[in-house]
């Protein structure tokens, strides 16, 4: 049975969503941020980034969100989320994959995870300040750009819809007016009545009560 | 023909180093930052998101790093730059490729590209001044906990080893010591003595001279 570490509000949710899609026999285990737990030696040996989310599977741990959403793909090919026989489909998913990883949620992290490039609380301010329009900046480009619909990759639902779902979630937070683009405003409702990304979402909240 | 828009210097040398390791029918297009020519209409039209790499197929457009090393790895897959057939493998290979373009780019751009997300002069200023913590830090991890050896993921070479060779170049520039991770300093030699790496590095330099 797989073992998902995640922590509420962060990108742990998008790997939780596909687990959930896939109908995979796994379970989700909290870890406590507000309690620092992430960066306990027991957490530490399971995941030296101290981050969330990661995956322990048979053959080992795996961590990265793009990483996961693949190999969750793959491992329950029945599922069919991501176009696994064909290399540039593909491609295009983990573009998007990428995208969301290294500048969206980069973009985001700097509200909240400005230490990790700055010790000056101006800076720190500075950085807040500037979230909104980098991270509305990002939402216009995927939905001027990428978004295909209905699903982000265009007619079937992949892992891409999920991780965006789960980015959107931060916009209200970020300062960002989700109306600014409708075609991902739209995603966000149907996305998130799918059931499978009900029961993700149930489930953090069910394991975080029972954690408290 | 495969046609690659680079910037000499950026991290389009990982997919350009791929290429080369495929020994794939390819050209390499230097796009000019200098002139500020990745926010030309002609090149958003190209990778709207402005910058590099991108790779032209007979099928479309990529972009993004990560996605772009395993595009390449499928299309030519007797150069065995990825372990293809092992779900488990390939997330392995995928961990590290996103933890390259997530976290230690992202460590890197805040001494050059810290517009991106702080307009205040001294923020800058103080950005920088971080970098060579979070980089050094980075390059620490790898080397305790990813680097398997001889290669990045162990017996055989992977586009993992391109990629890592390319941030490794921008250490001294980031006020990194690379002999602190004696590890990464003799591979960065290694891999910089492969043929295909050479022939990579060689030709962005010549580019950029007949562009000059």
């Amino acid at each position: 049975m797989m073992k998902l570490y995640f922590a509420p509000n962060t990108c742990a949710l998008a790997s939780h969503i596909a687990l959930a899609e896939a109908d995979a026999d796994y379970v989700a285990v909290p870890v406590d941020f507000k309690a620092s737990e992430q960066q306990s030696p027991q957490y530490l040996a399971i995941n030296p980034k101290g981050r969330v989310p990661a995956l322990v599977t048979d053959r080992g741990i795996l961590t990265e969100t793009p990483a996961l959403l693949i190999y969750i793909a793959q491992s329950f090919p029945a599922a069919k989320l991501a176009p696994l026989d064909d290399p540039f489909a593909l491609a295009k998913v983990q573009a998007f994959n990428s995208y969301l990883c290294s500048t969206v949620h980069v973009a985001h992290a700097h509200r909240m995870r400005g230490t990790r490039w700055t010790d000056d609380a101006a800076a720190l301010e500075s950085m807040k300040k500037k979230v909104p329009q980098s991270v509305g900046e990002c939402f216009a480009l995927i939905e001027r750009e990428m978004f295909q619909g209905p699903w982000v990759m265009g007619a079937n639902y992949t892992v891409c819809d999920g991780y965006l779902f789960t980015l959107t979630q931060w916009l209200g937070g970020d300062g960002v007016d989700i109306n600014k683009t409708p075609k991902i405003a739209e995603h966000f409702r149907r996305v998130g009545e799918r059931p499978a990304v009900r029961k993700a979402v149930e489930d953090e909240t069910r394991e975080l009560k029972s954690a408290a």
